[in-house]
């Protein structure tokens, strides 16, 4: 039996980022699999499906219980908030359909989604105007030597940067770790900003500089921007320009 | 008189990639605006709109007549293939703002869209599931110098690279340049792959070694993908661990 997994990234909060591609595919699942907060975002829309939601840090069992329900001839999509790509479940789904369903026949299909650095991005204008690097300060699947190597590489190259989960409670002090680590590199007044709560309730936009960034407090649901060194600010937005107008 | 001029990512070629919200905004306008060819995928499904398109390097002219178009209080879009804000059109007309109608009290939206950092992404399984940077390999508005810099940053800080415009009539041996300056850095073995034409007619996946990409030939419509030094090929797909897994 073939069967196909999907894995789909819904973009960010509100449905109206979905595409449609994504909610078609949702709406021929008979099983959707997710982490709860993403579920109850859809339940109101899809009540007739099943819903599996595994908590964080289950995200192994999670996979697993995709591949099982699809053996079972079940339709399965396991859903990402944002992209399924970009820090969220496709490359793990892999993983654990090599360590375990290898002889399985089931296929993945990974269906993209807007994610935050780009929905952020928009919030904020266009900071990602120009080559950029998306960075996550989280060290808990990633070794701190790594995350600060990266860090020097994007700041000392000139880059546009998103950071990723730029502070939990347990890493309160991480945003400003990593400012202090670029600080060599990035001029106080750099713009900068960052969105909390992309397409939710709640959406919160700031826009300062490279020096105030350093003391703001941002939560898990943050993204972060920094500018490159020709970002400027136009209408209380951040602009990082492409070239087309250089010569005038 | 206050006016919002739309910048709206269409996301890759085919209509199902685009958001909800994009097509709710560009059902709403008067007037769309855009590079022919985005125009014409769209036509047929808004026919009675008016659509205005200058050719390539006319830029700053296709930004003029949005702001001329909206200050007649027409309602206006202008469309950029994937998103707006990644090497699209959204910092130019910040800039023209500025710059030619500055007291004119209209306002700017970006409509963030799926970049083919993200498309081509999920057409190849996850290469970019960890850090990652965006490049593009022109240098018709950036200095190659900064390019190079940037490549470098990129490679030597293990990030998974996505590289746009990686090559055109022109800049026929720019991928192959980019590599041999990558090199370096990245094992031969290193996987990678590019996605041509994706979510149009003609969609091509190839998944390479970095020794082979170096001599594969590429257009200006692929996007290049370079794993990081834990990208695995499983089932013919790129993917990049995130982490979870690395104690099983």
């Amino acid at each position: 039996m073939t069967n196909c997994i999907y894995i789909v990234g819904m973009g960010p909060g509100s449905e109206k980022k979905m595409s449609f591609e994504a909610k078609d595919i949702l709406e021929k699942m008979d099983v959707i699999i997710g982490y709860k907060v993403y579920l109850d975002l859809l339940e109101e829309e899809f009540r007739t499906k099943e819903f599996i939601s595994t908590p964080m840090k289950k995200e192994i069992e999670r996979c697993k219980i995709c591949f099982e329900k699809a053996l079972e001839g079940k339709k399965v999509a396991i859903i990402c908030s944002g992209d399924a790509g970009i820090y969220g479940m496709a490359s793990l789904m892999y993983e654990i359909k090599e360590q375990f369903y290898a002889d399985s026949q089931i296929e993945l299909r990974v269906i993209p989604g807007i994610t935050a650095a780009i929905s952020g991005a928009a919030e904020l204008g266009a900071p990602l105007n120009h080559d950029f690097c998306v960075i996550s300060l989280s060290d808990l699947l990633t070794p701190w030597e790594k995350i600060e190597k990266r860090l020097v590489a994007a700041a000392s190259a000139d880059f546009a940067i998103a950071l990723y989960n730029p502070s939990s409670k347990k890493r309160s002090h991480y945003l400003k770790k990593a400012c202090e680590i670029m600080e060599k590199y990035i001029e106080k007044s750099r713009p900068c900003g960052y969105v909390k709560n992309i397409g939710r309730d709640g959406t919160e936009i700031c826009v300062c500089s490279f020096e105030e960034l350093k003391e703001e407090s941002v939560d898990m649901f943050t993204t972060v921007f920094i500018g490159n060194s020709s970002t400027k600010v136009i209408d209380k937005k951040l602009v990082t320009p492409r070239g087309y107008n250089r010569n005038e």
